[in-house]
């Protein structure tokens, strides 16, 4: 099944935008669980609240070996009906991006990944050739250093266009299997709405609600398509560290709900 | 040590500015010898030759989770005093890029790093903070897509600049702990010229010689500083795959000992 399909599928299965991201903080899971068990039990307690599952490679990473262990664990443990997505931020000459590809979705068996503009087409090329799978190019970030370049006037054709947008523009001429999404932060609605309206059906994966001060409303408002959708809205720490205590999994469910319902009332009719 | 004083003692120590490229194509390598045999009988025939090697994460994460192993491995055979570069393009939000910079320089050990500017300072200060490691920022990569953003002519403060001169001038900005180097292709030699320019000291990781098309001299004569240093010439496949039989050892240290002396007779005297 091709990605869009996929996701569409869990969004309207689960009435969810959400997306959890399964970057866990070691420090804040209870004493007695072991990180295998934490996900498990986070996963069993939203898989039916959620249309997509993040997780984020650095954190698996930084474990050394066994990391690559738990990424492996963590991605088998997600239902296979609902997309997962690798966090990776990859990008770099053919060769290597074809081998980074292989490695996120022939070995690792993910749905879809995040990936770097700045090297240009070739170093994106071999992930769109996996066209049954969802690449997400980071256009407009979430950070506060997203302004150092993404926000630069460019002069193309005698206009000036923020890099971003030209990103966003890209992409789209790209997007030749139907599989390309954007990253674009709810940290700058304004951006995103701006993005919205120049890729009127691509989805978009919005992470910044929550710790980082991005206004949910308006990540919905502005980042849905017309059909109230093909919005990923990014949570983790909120949703997953929802609780220290023995009963994390239940109130990560209880908040990862809440959030559902939060954004399912800004929703466009579906 | 700091990464510079080590760089600079290997390249005054072998008389050298090249830099091999630790990315075994398995299908080169001889069938009777193990990935882990290849990688070292090729250290041990060039690390005389080299101010350092480089390892592209790129290749090993594509084994799954042997590759790791062999990750480890390989960075464990290079003799110490002999600088290593991570190849791993990395760059995120403040703690993601922060758990990858411990991945690398504490869990793996590495003496450097490359990293993606375009997500800005935060995504790469996680990695600026660890003084005594190398960070080479993506600037003018040596692949052809590297055109469609990097040298987009961008505003700022009236005046129109190639957005890779931006990247040099703020990376030149960031250099606060003295350990900021830049990635440049030697496809670009025009660029790579302007780049030195700007930043007269930065040490400059430069790839694509060999298969990529780029002039061996014009990245000598564009890139050292005025002291004939602070090139790290990348070259992978030409040297550790000069030979696919049992003498690929010997047939790798003559194309170092080739190229070492081809880009010695270019530089300034030193």
């Amino acid at each position: 099944m091709k990605f869009l399909e996929k996701l569409n599928s869990s969004v309207n299965c689960n009435q969810s935008l959400i997306c959890i991201g399964l970057d866990p903080d070691t420090s804040l899971i209870p004493d007695n669980i072991s990180l295998e068990d934490f996900i498990r039990q986070i996963i069993e307690a939203t898989s039916d609240l959620v249309c997509a599952y993040k997780i984020n490679f650095a954190f698996f990473e930084a474990m050394g070996s066994e990391g690559y262990h738990f990424l492996h664990a963590a991605r088998s443990l997600i239902p296979r009906h609902i997309p997962v997505i690798a966090d990776a931020k990859r990008g770099d000459i053919g060769n290597t991006s074809r081998a980074y590809a292989r490695a996120i979705f022939e070995k690792l068996d993910f749905d879809a990944v995040t990936v770097n503009p700045y090297m240009g087409y070739d170093s994106i090329q071999p992930f769109l050739e996996h066209s049954e799978r969802g690449i997400f190019i980071l256009c407009r970030t979430s950070n506060p250093g997203a302004n150092d370049f993404q926000n630069l006037q460019c002069l193309k054709d005698e206009n000036k266009t923020p890099l971003y947008l030209l990103v966003a523009e890209k992409s789209r001429q790209w997007n030749i299997h139907g599989n390309v999404g954007l990253v674009v932060g709810a940290t700058c609605p304004e951006e995103l709405g701006l993005i919205r309206k120049q890729c009127p059906e691509m989805p978009i994966l919005i992470p910044g609600i929550g710790h980082q001060g991005g206004d949910v409303r308006l990540a919905v408002v502005n980042g849905t398509d017309s059909n109230g959708r093909s919005a990923i809205i990014n949570s983790s720490r909120q949703i997953i560290h929802a609780s220290r205590g023995d009963d994390f999994a239940i109130q990560s469910r209880q908040a990862a709900n809440k959030l559902r319902k939060e954004i399912n009332q800004y929703r466009r009719p579906f």
